[in-house]
């Protein structure tokens, strides 16, 4: 679907109906549009272009004159060509280009998420990220400074990035007993490109990844797209299932694990210490190398999770990834993978050959927010406004979802995992929850075909938004239960 | 091989055989330094060290004896095993791991030049970027202080990049006579992501990308990662040969063809006015999709290249990547592809699904360095600087390798491409300038079994590194002209 950020003038002379004939013409001609592009439905367009649906259907009747397009308002209108160039003639097929790429495209749902929380007046019970509230306001601003007055010209970086941060990553992990020297450590450009780079520097076609059930992971198409397999093992309230993996291991050779033990996205869930210490055990029995995705460490509420996998093996079995997006900023795309000083230089060169390292200018300023300890009192305060924010969610499901769900208090992070007591049109929810104004991640991104699971976060949306945003959801689940 | 940032403290009571040990040790049990890993030869880690070439003999004569290591200094020396933890029976196999990983590691001399180029004492013949010198300082301090001044909290971007620096880059190119929207526009993180995305978006295994030959792509596994071919299609002094392009489309289907039209890596050539416009109706004729890198267009020192291929394109055949990386400073990792609505709508969806953006300060940087007409100041110093380092080359060459050599005159970038008059070991002479001290491209990483071609970098170097360096290389050279 073509995207379209434009409006008629309507202090023009040029009428409007002319105005986007025109604005169509322009972009079908330089090839902006090519051959086989959708154009939105008729009402979307006249709510972009805020004119009357009259204007439209006006303006689109000519241009399919011209056979520009074809096909009407509902099913979709098509770009076929261009009377004036003839683009089908010269023009490179692009569509099919686009179709058998080999990446696979993000959920038609993912997409539109990222797509529409742009939009300022929706509610984003979706985000994983912390709010603008969530920052003092100010210190960033002192910390670039800071990193302005003390920076020389930007380079390239080494291998493994920038050293000074690697150093200042390494007392950071220190202090939560992880023993990393900096030779043990690749910066990357958050934790989405850490599981990228260990895919492809790791595994082969006919990998399996075993992963939680739900995981974050299901909603990634890295691993099919490379033709791996993602096989679910259940958790229970301590964690994953660690008594479980020997049975896997035995049917699926070339593995790996993937698991967030704090604040799992979506359940929530903490891994017990027991549990951690039972999953290193098993895994260095069978030999199976662990990826601890641990970006939302910092973001506990009540208490400080247990130790990390990391900090418990002593045997070179775990991967573990942290990141600064999740409690200082995802707009730094800064985080790091830490791992045996071979795998770490393995991931160092093929991170060379995806972007020859990341953000010079990012690393400084990671690097300058833990030198200066305001890190520490960034997360200090973060925990504090997650607490009250976590509490409202919790009031606000308390008020409207109780007879229609369940859920478990998450100890930390940034989402509630609520489970309706029966099961409903998930794909459903998610379009009449955006034409409402509310955005969320249904279930079925996590796990698939699950038709009773939503994910709620609390970590952007306004104080306010967080109950509103849940009123109206309630509405909407309720008359879908009913149906 | 295992990379080494450590040295004995030779203050310390301990000896320093025994600290070497107990570093070694600790390394080892930590899983840090996994079975299989390769300790560096003998005299390296005694240059490393600081210490007698026998305090390291002792040493690891002692690890030896504990089971720990195995080999000699020279053909390599092994982690085999921890006698203490018994790491053999609990550690993953990640030697088989990144043997069996889909990606292809980097060429060996790529890699090298990757690892060594931090050395201060190195002189760099080899880095395609601009030298610290080549910035009046304080411009990037002032606008990364604007940076400070301005900026709000730093959040993830829409999937297209920051509007605004998508505006900005919209006004730039409208100055070069490329007609680009914001829509039009996908921020990346520098042009090799930009051909890493397109790659997995648009090709599948078993596409072509006819490339120049030589040609910079032949120095990226990317391709071969994937299971694509590229084809060399002969250069002439007016660029690539367009009129061989139909018979190569004939025989491969599902194609794109990649081109560096202005100071090409390596061979520094500038693509003809006329040569442009066969090449964009022979592409246009065959449906052909162009990717256009154009990293280099800004660096001109005699006179500025003809317009792009994309500002001659009226079809929407080509995808064109620009970056910052060349012309202002590669720590940025800011760059740009222009190309139709759709397929840069697709690339986005990619970009998210592999780091989810770009950092955010980093845009905010660039823009800025847009907005305050900063950039073109920098531009025009560049070029100029650019000129004497050239002119520095060029008299170098002319005294050292007059006889032995012809290379063309650039008219821009940062590269000569010297052509020996004679074949030798190429591998040797890349061996004995590191050796020496001096760091080069040969041929080969650009054009398979080149034995007679060098890439000479003008941009990092300081003047007198630039004549120095050339001059001990026309030693070496001279000696393997010989053998």
């Amino acid at each position: 679907m073509i995207s379209i950020h434009w409006k008629p003038d309507k202090n023009s002379i040029v009428p409007l109906r002319r105005q986007i004939i025109n604005y169509f013409t322009d972009k079908i001609s330089k090839g902006q549009w090519p051959i086989g592009s959708i154009i939105p439905p008729q009402r979307d367009l006249a709510r972009l272009f805020n004119v009357n649906r009259s204007t439209i259907v006006a303006a689109l009747s000519e241009l399919k004159s011209q056979g520009l397009i074809e096909g009407n308002g509902k099913s979709g209108t098509k770009i076929i060509s261009s009377s004036i160039l003839d683009l089908t003639k010269s023009q490179p097929d692009w569509q099919t280009y686009m179709r058998e790429g080999i990446q696979i495209p993000n959920y038609k749902t993912i997409k539109t998420i990222n797509d529409i929380e742009w939009d300022d007046k929706i509610i984003r019970l979706s985000s994983g990220e912390p709010s603008p509230e969530l920052f003092p306001d100010g210190n960033m601003k002192k910390i670039v400074n800071k990193v302005s007055i003390d920076m020389n010209n930007l380079g390239y970086e080494c291998p493994h990035g920038m050293y000074h941060l690697r150093e200042e990553i390494s007392k950071y992990l220190k202090a939560q007993n992880i023993d990393a020297a900096p030779s043990s450590i690749l910066i990357v450009s958050g934790a989405l490109q850490a599981i990228h780079l260990i895919s492809i520097g790791l595994l082969q076609p006919g990998s399996s990844v075993f992963i939680e059930k739900p995981s974050y992971m299901y909603s990634l198409q890295i691993l099919q797209t490379l033709g791996m397999r993602r096989l679910g093992i259940p958790m229970d309230h301590e964690g994953i299932m660690a008594k479980e993996i020997p049975k896997y291991v035995k049917k699926h050779r070339s593995s790996i694990l993937y698991t967030i033990p704090n604040f799992q996205n979506p359940t929530g869930n903490v891994m017990s210490q027991e549990r951690r210490k039972e999953l290193i055990k098993i895994c260095k029995e069978e030999k199976l190398p662990i990826i601890e995705d641990d970006v939302y460490r910092e973001l506990w509420i009540d208490n400080p999770p247990p130790d990390s996998l990391k900090s418990l093996d002593k045997s070179g079995n775990v991967l573990y990834i942290g990141s600064m997006s999740k409690a200082l900023s995802p707009g730094l795309r800064i985080g790091w993978i830490v791992g045996p000083d071979s795998v770490i230089s393995h991931l160092a060169d093929i991170k060379m050959q995806m972007d020859y390292g990341s953000s010079s200018l990012s690393q400084l300023t990671v690097a300058k927010w833990l030198s200066t300890g305001l890190y520490e009192e960034q997360v200090d305060f973060l925990r504090k406004e997650l607490r009250i924010r976590r509490d409202i969610a919790l009031n606000a499901l308390n008020k409207y979802f109780s007879n229609m769900a369940t859920w478990h208090i998450p100890q930390g992070g940034y989402y509630v995992w609520v489970k309706l007591k029966g099961k409903i049109n998930m794909h459903k929810l998610f379009e009449e929850g955006c034409k409402s104004g509310v955005l969320l991640y249904p279930g079925y991104v996590y796990e698939s075909n699950s038709n009773t699971n939503i994910r709620i976060s609390y970590s952007y949306a306004s104080h306010e938004d967080i109950e509103k945003g849940l009123h109206i959801l309630s509405n909407i689940v309720q008359r879908l239960l009913h149906d």
